[in-house]
């Protein structure tokens, strides 16, 4: 007998018989003499029907209006669950982010939780009720609603887990796990039966956006144990906890990857202090996302600045350089698009200083070129032609032997 | 420069576009110099969608649930409405019922108002913001979303504009006023200027429910000025105030009326102590409205029972009359289908006792036959045959010359 917290997203309780079915799900649990909190997003496509009619309205909707129309999805969401529990005779009560206590900063759209006033939830759960809490949503300490932002949900799930002190958290999605590469590319990929916190912030982009990085971060710092799940599915998902417990053994635990990255380049700039903090606070103000920097001095007390983003970033990064090129003083710019990242993961690697080297061997070996190189602790990303992507994740796959352990297949 | 509560109905916020035509009324007030809160209800039809929604997951949705489940349609309303007034450039504040104040029985379904913590609507007054506030809707000192039941987001209207002392409160709603009567049956209708609370009640069937009962006592209570007023159309509504200052010598004000009337007579019952209370309690407690009443004592200690319902509660009525038919001790059971209830309506009429006498002459004077006669200070109602009913309403408007005063026309 434990204390379990359960979150939905979206997809799972898209309409009145997913919503039928995850009240199952809940029932599951409760029957097995848990305690049960559920969180829940709003149905399916809600908060974008939602968002489309607030820009009917206005180009640029009001943010804390904004907050207030969104919220009103999940507050659909739990009433309606609440009732599907009823209906097989589970007691149940739904509660919207303030009546959860979950206290935010008074930032609209993107609020931080800061406090959670547990008291009455936990009195309903003592009554033996199943408590069905709004995700997404918060109040501020003036009585505003507000949001948390992407990956919201999940993280009312984590810090709910973790005020109360939670056995477990599951969260339910789409997928049926974590996977050591996405198995729509490579056959052979596999379910994970378990991942450290730091693997699954580096395998975040893996299997569709499984679980928000803020979700993951948040679980890491209160030690609360994760497990994804598929909704539809009747199978083991996910373990994510501080230390993965299964296949210590293996260094590279999963091959990430995307594409549509471009590397640019800027030629000839001065090589003194400020130069690089002027160009990426520039970048940071005009919301370009730079992933990979490579830094190389050139002769002549001048050096060459190359730099990875998003291909859809493309153009406002040129009119940026471009506008500002006087200030920044570079000579040219070179651009090359159609490029992709691939990384393998792995909480070992920082211990086994030779995967890095593999790693490019194996690359090198399929005649796969790498463009740039990062590394950090538990992870070596490579960037290569888009063509190529593939081909570098197979043949690390292969490599690494990812296929072979006793895990569950996919 | 007063204050003004304007409370827009689901029909006028019913979509995007006509969102944005509230904003213009609005602003309208707004740049009269006037301060403004603004009631609104849920869009249109969204009410229904989501009681469908309930009882898609549920035969009998949980009552706490369905509140709140049904407070998110205001909450979309309020939200856009803000935005739709920002985006004409007037600052604008939204709140759902708690965040206004608005405190209720722990009813859910059909709360009560029992405080308004007024402070943080003033504030935001003070600001010069446009407060925009979600009908309907409250919160019980446990703080569980409550609904206020029918007509709910008048009666949110008029206590706000009680507490808040308003200067007036405009109910906007898809008719253009009250009328004398209804006007797609008798075209030489008039739309009345004034009218007092008592007769606003009684007329509260004309003119397809424009404003609820219970918002009009509520009103009156609290002597709060409204005014009801069509919101595709610009031009002076209906008053209704304390004592209607216009047209005081007309006796008669208007003709209600309605169909789908049952007369139900219970023949042969005991004249004892408690009969009465029997069979009323028993109608009652089986959720059977009972309108006009008469008793008729006969030979033998005996009497005769006659009363009015709706139609489509007959078959629930003879089932509870026969089930209890030892206990009520009648011999038998009359009914009548097919009729109508036709009353005139005024407050004069109180000082002029010809009044009923000259109705009943109008009617004998058209071959319209009288079944059952009921009397008030300010109404007097008959009960006719459906076939008549029209013709009633004609002869007596036509009678009591309620086309002919200098008011607007229909």
């Amino acid at each position: 007998m434990g204390l379990i917290v359960q979150k939905f997203g979206g997809t799972s309780v898209g309409n009145v018989d997913r919503i039928r079915n995850v009240a199952k799900r809940v029932q599951a649990e409760k029957n097995a003499g848990n305690d049960v909190v559920v969180v829940v997003s709003a149905m399916g496509k809600t908060t974008d029907v939602l968002v489309d009619m607030a820009r009917e309205i206005s180009a640029f909707p009001n943010k804390r209006e904004m907050d207030m129309l969104l919220t009103t999805g999940e507050q659909v969401t739990i009433s309606l669950l609440a009732m599907a529990l009823h209906d097989i005779g589970i007691d149940a009560i739904s509660y919207t982010g303030w009546q959860a206590g979950m206290k935010t900063e008074s930032v609209f759209g993107n609020a931080r939780i800061i406090d959670i006033e547990k008291e009455r939830v936990q009195e309903q759960l003592a009554l033996g009720k199943v408590v069905v809490v709004a995700g997404f949503q918060g109040i501020t300490v003036e009585g505003e609603i507000t949001t948390l932002g992407r990956g919201g949900s999940d993280t009312t799930a984590v810090a709910l887990a973790a005020i109360l002190k939670a056995d477990r958290c599951d969260i339910y999605t789409d997928v049926t796990g974590v996977f050591t590469t996405d198995p729509r590319c490579v056959s052979t990929a596999r379910k994970l039966l378990s991942v450290s916190y730091d693997e699954m912030l580096e395998l975040a982009n893996l299997g569709a956006g499984v679980l928000h990085p803020r979700a993951v971060e948040f679980a890491k710092n209160y030690s609360v144990p994760l497990e994804v799940r598929s909704s539809m599915v009747m199978e083991q998902g996910t373990r994510i906890e501080e230390e993965a417990t299964m296949e210590q053994n293996l260094v590279v635990r999963g091959i990430a990857f995307e594409d549509g990255i471009t590397r640019i380049t800027l030629i000839g700039l001065p090589h003194i202090v400020g130069t690089l903090s002027s160009i990426f606070t520039l970048l940071a103000k005009n919301h370009i996302n730079v992933d990979i920097i490579i830094q190389s001095a050139t002769s002549a007390g001048q050096m060459n600045l190359s730099f990875s983003i998003k291909s859809d970033d493309l153009k406002d990064t040129i009119d940026v350089l471009t506008a500002n090129k006087e200030q920044l003083q570079y000579e040219s710019i070179e651009t090359e698009s159609g490029l992709a990242k691939v990384s393998i993961v792995g909480s070992g690697m920082v211990s086994n200083p030779g995967v890095a080297a593999e790693m490019f061997d194996v690359l090198a070996n399929n005649g796969i070129g790498i463009k740039m190189v990062s590394t950090s602790e538990i992870k070596v990303s490579t960037v290569v032609e888009f063509e190529k992507m593939v081909k570098a994740v197979e043949c690390l796959h292969e490599a690494f032997q990812l296929s072979e352990t006793t895990d569950v297949k996919a």
